[in-house]
């Protein structure tokens, strides 16, 4: 079953997402999704007391709930609503984090429509206190995987009303950013990569 | 309306729960329940550029959802989940911050009962990494309000099945924690108190 968000995005329920037997033993958990991938390395760090980071809930509103007798309660009717937020940030040695995953099929290009504006606020604001802003994207059709630090998207989305690029380049994520390989534990070893950014602040 | 969560807690809408206008002016937002009173407070830091700190939405199993030509996707059926982690988090001036906040009718204690293991074991995590945890504690019934460090929280909670404990006494909330006087912006002003921690860091 897929569900979509309002925004048209499928919801993928992860039970149905599990890759078949001999990808798991061939690729470790590679065939899964990028957000399962991302849960995974983030229940490893956890595991190991390397740092505490979690995705958020999907926001929901409830309108009717219905409470059957000796049993839990029903939600009846709600919806999605949109994030104001990233979906993860956790702690990492004392650095709050936080991130957003995006996957995109496009080759050389990553398109800025996949954030919001409110996503992108909220980029902004962590920075301003001083936190490591960062997105992972995953190049589906490439099987390309990059850490790419917020002040390129922020650079890339506030120049795209002047100069009408409304993409960042391939090239510049990876000049700008990090290449991530996957690992058996943790699958996205991705805090290697913030380890960089923390020796640069 | 209110809804029951499966704990038999009540969720409050917060519309319905808007204080009567004349409340307004004497007292504030004062009226409202306190998690509306901590997102008043939170949205006052953002706009400041203060902090960053979001409640958590609410997690939610999602069962069955439709989707109607030309309008949203209905959620049909969906659960409550429970929470892994603390309600708040965010980060305000490189520190990350990471709370919950829990009100109590007691007069004289507030009953260790209002906190899973799971909530527990996040704050420890929160505090190996360097986190500020902390938990906002209400007693309704004598209106008080206090900020308590995680520290005594878990002295106390790892302490129940030796002294037998159940309930951390409020005189030692006073002693070891910090009491919160309403204010009009932000509605509580609790940061001023982790300045308190941090100086202590």
């Amino acid at each position: 079953m897929s569900i979509n968000y309002p925004n048209g995005k499928i919801y993928e329920q992860s039970p149905l997402n599990t890759p078949k037997k001999s990808n798991l033993l061939l690729f470790g958990k590679r065939g899964m999704s990028l957000e399962d991938d991302i849960n995974a390395s983030n229940a490893f760090y956890l595991a190991n007391n390397v740092a505490v980071i979690h995705k958020k809930p999907t926001p929901i509103k409830i309108v009717k709930v219905d409470y059957p007798k000796r049993s839990a309660a029903v939600i009846k009717e709600a919806y999605f609503q949109t994030a104001s937020t990233t979906d993860y940030n956790g702690i990492y040695n004392g650095h709050y984090l936080d991130f957003e995953a995006k996957e995109t099929k496009n080759k050389t290009s990553f398109p800025l429509s996949n954030f919001h504006e409110h996503q992108i606020e909220h980029m902004k604001a962590c920075v301003l206190q001083k936190g490591i802003s960062f997105v992972i994207i995953k190049f589906a059709t490439l099987d390309k995987l990059y850490l790419l630090p917020s002040k390129t998207l922020l650079t890339y989305w506030d120049q795209q009303n002047k100069d009408g690029r409304k993409s960042i380049p391939l090239k510049t994520i990876q000049t700008e950013g990090f290449e991530l390989q996957y690992t058996l534990n943790p699958v996205i070893p991705y805090l290697k990569y913030v380890d960089k950014m923390i020796e640069h602040l």
